[in-house]
């Protein structure tokens, strides 16, 4: 009945299906507090007061204006404005409105820049470990996937493999740093060297190859590290990016695209993304939403608490004998498992309660992904479990 | 530098681009009440009063809880058992939570369950006059959209032509009623017959043919007139909602599919519509929204507002000799041109500043589009314009 396509997802769908609804089990066997549920990428801090103050505000304004279709499928006019003026402030870059396409979440706008710029067989690189969905966003549009193998020593991407990789085909990278799943971010030199290659083998081919850098993390940075803005390397690049960790609206779907003046034939790349953005049935960022980040522009979710977390967590599993690289960013630990078929040692800690993803979600293997964004609470007394699950494989 | 696909339709849009920015041009010239912009659907109804009340309620909830991701992409199961129970309420269905899937809007619901289904090639059907954007959405996932030509006596359609145009490729037929563009209504005669052909080819051919019912307009019905619910008369139907007129809340992307058990392998498709849903990028209905309207269940737009402006414009025209059937549904007038090429009409229209959409934009050249979805004030104030252009005419 349903198309070829979704077949083969639909098949693939149901391990996941059967891990969340073995959650749902366990918390109603063990109680909720007992069940040490590390799955998920949803934000435990609440949206700032001032989401609350702003939507309060806006709904004193006239509904058909709050709640009517904008006029441009783009969004918002003013609220372009704002966001533009916000990151040419913060990274010293010189967008105006008609750089910036107000989108249904980061996953929606991955979705338009896809559709926008693959033809059937273009090649998509990503470096693995990397978010799945990728895959199906890329796929959506016929597009194919490649990965280069992960640096399993500290996951910064592998240049050399990255280089070797780009082919006459490749249309497109995506990079997300700060990373899921590992937390690592990518630094300057690192973007510089990339940028570097991809000038190079654009001269080579003569082609047009376009980085999307995916940035729902990008406010979730510890130890002052900088995140940088990638525009600012590579003439080509386009950013997706999400309010849903940076404000905790995950459920909102509210996020925007930056495509810049400098990347090649820019004006109709904007005009085909913000024609997907209407035809792919978003039509238009919600708009109420649309209106509360830009009275928001300036707020920030307070990352002290994922911090505090990932201290001790990190510190914790270190203790215990678990390797793990200490992440710079986003609210996962990336921990090696202690065999080398990490799906076992998902199912030997679902023993001690405690729920994590294999590595093998994200095209790497022998590891596990513990997302951090819970309850201080939840992290300290997982750790007793997580002893526990360490004697195991002494 | 942009997808085949897209550059295809850049080039077509630039016309609708035009339309829009000449109506912005004439505005800045005339003034903005000098200006009858008939173009465009957006409700000039504002949204119920309870609107307002249900978000500042929510908003004294749990952050985390309204703004966070869905334990399930395909919504909120408490606001899923509230539409399953209105609609069973309201229309004698038996549905549950588990057939409704909450969605970015109708747009958006059309787009999952169109990939969903739909294999390369496979034939969609839908009947002229009929919304622009059908062909975008089938063309995303690369079947064919086919019409049942215009039937211009009474808009009704032309079922001999449905069924002579069915082959073993059809694999959806899209309806829409009440109509965009013309305002009619099927009546449950004709969806019996329609349901019969459609029968009868299943097992012609052996194969599953699925009606797709997109009903944004199913709450704007006038003079007491039934609009049949279509999943009671045809096992393989999947309705497509939206509250973007019913609750005027079009900018908010609000609304959900109705996929019944009845349906061939219901289980199976409603999973894949669920992963659609998440892989297209749309991840879940905004979830505030979600909250909305199901606390707004009861709610109805003020359709007597619409009412009013449909009988001053529907009178109006007749009496200066327009040709118009008179629509039962939706907020649109289906006129025909005095002259055949409706194109030439719209740009006379347009020196008394009368923004028209032509019937080639709906497959149906020869009549021209007028949404009334404006104040009374606009409706009355146009028809000396529209005098005067009957006058060009005689």
């Amino acid at each position: 009945m349903i198309s070829k396509k979704m077949e083969k997802m639909v098949t693939n769908n149901s391990a996941i299906r059967a891990m969340f609804e073995e959650g749902n089990r366990l918390a109603k066997i063990y109680g909720k507090e007992n069940v040490f549920d590390f799955s998920l990428g949803n934000p435990n801090v609440p949206a700032p007061a001032a989401v609350k103050a702003a939507i309060e505000e806006i709904l004193e304004e006239d509904s058909l204006m709050v709640h009517g279709y904008n006029n441009s499928n783009a969004g918002y006019e003013d609220v372009r404005q704002v966001i533009a003026g916000s990151l040419n402030r913060r990274f010293q870059t010189a967008f105006s409105e008609k750089n910036i396409i107000m989108t249904v979440g980061a996953a929606g706008g991955l979705n338009v820049i896809l559709k926008a710029l693959l033809n059937p067989g273009d090649e998509v690189l990503t470096f693995a470990p990397y978010f799945v969905e990728y895959r199906s966003y890329v796929a959506n549009y016929d597009g194919v996937l490649l990965e280069v193998s992960p640096n399993t020593v500290d996951f910064q991407p592998k240049l050399d493999e990255f280089e070797a990789k780009i082919t006459p085909k490749t249309r497109a990278v995506i990079v997300n740093t700060p990373n899921n799943p590992t937390g690592v971010v990518y630094s300057e030199e690192t973007i510089k060297k990339m940028a570097a290659i991809m000038e190079s083998k654009q001269k080579e081919f003569g082609t047009e190859i376009i980085l999307i850098s995916d940035e729902p993390y990008r406010e979730l940075a510890y130890d002052g590290v900088e995140v940088p803005y990638l525009t600012k390397y590579y003439n080509n690049t386009v950013v997706g990016y999400s309010y849903s960790k940076s404000l905790s609206l995950p459920g909102e779907r509210i996020g925007y695209l930056v495509i810049p003046d400098e990347m090649t034939d820019s004006e109709n790349v904007i005009q085909a993304a913000v024609i997907a953005n209407r035809i792919l049935g978003f039509v238009n960022a919600p708009t109420l939403q649309q209106r509360v980040v830009a009275k928001c522009i300036d707020e920030k979710t307070d990352i002290s608490y994922y911090d505090k977390n990932r201290e001790t967590l990190y510190n914790g599993l270190k203790e215990l004998g678990f390797e793990c690289t200490k992440p710079q960013g986003a609210f996962y630990l990336f921990v090696k498992s202690p065999v080398a078929d990490e799906k076992e040692f998902v199912t030997t800690a679902k023993k001690y309660n405690l729920l994590l993803v294999p590595g093998s979600s994200f095209a790497c293997p022998g590891y596990v992904r513990i997302a951090y964004c819970v309850s201080h609470e939840t992290i300290v007394n997982s750790l007793p479990k997580f002893a526990e699950l360490a004697k195991e494989y002494k």
